[in-house]
């Protein structure tokens, strides 16, 4: 059983993934494992995954079989465990819990597609659509805190040798620290200004435009003030909204819309690099008095959902990790140019009759 | 000039360091610079290096030529640079300030040699020492909040195409965000305990012992109970103290044990890994009165000084940047395991009369 431990100095919980130990000696090489035998993301090949936990799918066909258009289905080799407790304990001075969780993949294309810029826009709309379902099932999980959403594409982003297009997802008992000093940052914003921090910035940005890469009537995509990496993006709804999952289906298009072109213009820009993107959205809040009453959920004032894209330039984390002290080479304005400069800009607001 | 931005949410301090920058191409590509011409670190080269702030050298020997052990010098492209006042603003929003500061680098050793685990123990004494020196000289600087010491050895790690050992020193005028949750997360505990956090884990690692990797009569070498990356390694003095370069000249040579020691082990172990290493040290509290009573520190009761270690062996940092959540596939308990079983003992508390 996986455990997840508490840092007894700065309060970030990590997981020790003890099953899927190697040998000292496997963490050696950097090496890409090359790419063999069947793609078990690909149609036709469902009986190399477990079991699906969902899918789109043409009507007729059945689960597990070919005729889908995005498929979900548990991580084969999962970082948490879906059965049993939280089982909180202390060992010494120390805290730990049992690594309970989800751990699943959407596999967002049936065809033999690496990367989601190469997907048409419904395609991508399909993806997103499947992701918002598989939230909406797991956040009446009373065991689970969180849902984290993300993409890592390439093998310098920890993509792996499976070369077919997917995001995963793992639902935790704990809120990473990165989202919860975001909930405090704004939090305290909120209370000092009385408005959110976020649409703030995007009022911001919006009158000053130099950091824009892309702009829909209902997404907006930049290149932060701050940004720890070059390139590094940040896509937000420009309706304030704490939760991904919450989407009006007119701003799943959009997102879909939005999405296309800027993992378009990373890929075009930057030839074709390693990503990850991760989807920051609040924290679960999902209670039910009855079950006539149906679930509810708080409003969050104080934060604003959005995407964080990030392309694997540098070489470094160096001495980040150790530090959280960050070094630029590129600033987001450039960065920005760069981007807009791409040929990429069917379909966004602003170039066409909308 | 670069710049320190700030980000607005959870307040993190981001170098943009512009006068770096590179056109996009130049990120794109991750393979490693081949090392070629002369190696601007080695003694005869001194000419090649800016100016030496200071050295420690052999009697009768002239600056900026051969004759030394240990030699320091101003980064030849430095991320801040050192003339100027903060220039605190704001833009919009946003807060900015100028780039000010230091950038140093410590030559280890005259000799090309690449791995600190291969120099003499009292080869890296002499490089602590003239660290040491460093620290106490920089932190009557009043612009600056904190020093910033650190290795990055191998091409993964940021170490460059120059192998030669070194360590770099960045004067900052702020504290780095990783060292502030650590400040904060050791007061709390020592407002609740009325001791301190780090006195306490050493207490409970030295009843416990799976986790130690090394021990002498000043410091101790484990694998944090919640370690991030595997093998990575925490190294403390025993004796409580917040400040790295306050450390008695027992301790110094002590520690230059511990390191040798540490660094073997990790490079015996694990095939000569890229590593980070930082030194974690309380923020500058320096303060002079007048010219006659000289500097004074307060004494920080709550935090205490320490050293990590992270060998770069997992190809991720993959969502980990955008999350905050790590997964750790090596217990500390099997790293600390698989470093105590190398032969690099000798000269450790308990192995020799002592």
């Amino acid at each position: 059983m996986p455990e997840l431990r508490k840092d007894p100095v700065i309060g970030r919980w990590v997981i020790i993934a003890t099953e899927r130990a190697k040998r000292p000696h496997d963490f050696v090489t950097m090496k890409e494992s090359i790419e063999q035998g069947v793609c078990p993301f690909c149609e036709g090949n469902e009986a190399n995954t477990p079991k699906e936990i969902g899918a789109i799918r043409n009507g007729g066909t059945a689960p597990n079989g070919p005729g889908w258009t995005v498929r979900v289905v548990p991580n084969l080799t999962p970082i948490l465990r879906i059965e049993g407790d939280l089982g909180r304990r202390g060992v010494g001075m120390y805290d730990v819990m049992n690594g309970v969780g989800a751990h699943e993949v959407i596999i967002e294309t049936p065809r033999h597609i690496a990367n989601i810029a190469d997907l048409a826009e419904d395609q991508i709309e399909n993806s997103i659509r499947a992701q918002v379902e598989r939230l909406l099932d797991l956040e009446k999980d009373y065991r689970f805190k969180y849902l984290l959403l993300f993409k890592n594409y390439g093998f310098q982003a920890g993509g792996g040798g499976i070369r077919h297009a997917r995001s995963q997802l793992i639902a935790t008992s704990v809120t990473p620290k990165r989202v919860k000093e975001e909930l405090l940052g704004a939090k305290q914003y909120y209370e000092f200004k009385e408005r959110c921090l976020y649409c703030d910035m995007i009022r911001q940005e919006l009158q000053n435009r130099e950091r824009i890469v892309a702009e829909n009537e209902e997404f907006i995509a930049w290149a932060p003030y701050a940004s720890r990496f070059p390139f590094e993006l940040c896509i937000l709804p420009k309706e304030h909204s704490c939760d991904f999952y919450l989407m009006r289906p007119e701003q799943v298009t959009r997102l879909a819309q939005i999405l296309k072109k800027v993992y378009s213009d990373i890929k075009e820009a930057l030839q074709d690099p390693p990503y990850n993107s991760v989807v920051h959205t609040a924290p679960l809040r999902c209670t039910r008095l009855n079950r006539k009453a149906g679930y509810w959920r708080t409003i969050e004032q104080d934060y604003h959902w959005h995407i964080e894209l990030m392309p694997r330039l540098t070489r470094v984390a160096g001495f980040e990790w150790g530090s959280g002290f960050y070094i630029n080479p590129v600033t987001p304005e450039q960065a920005a140019q760069v981007l807009r400069k791409t040929g990429n800009t069917s379909n966004i607001y602003g170039t066409t009759a909308s």
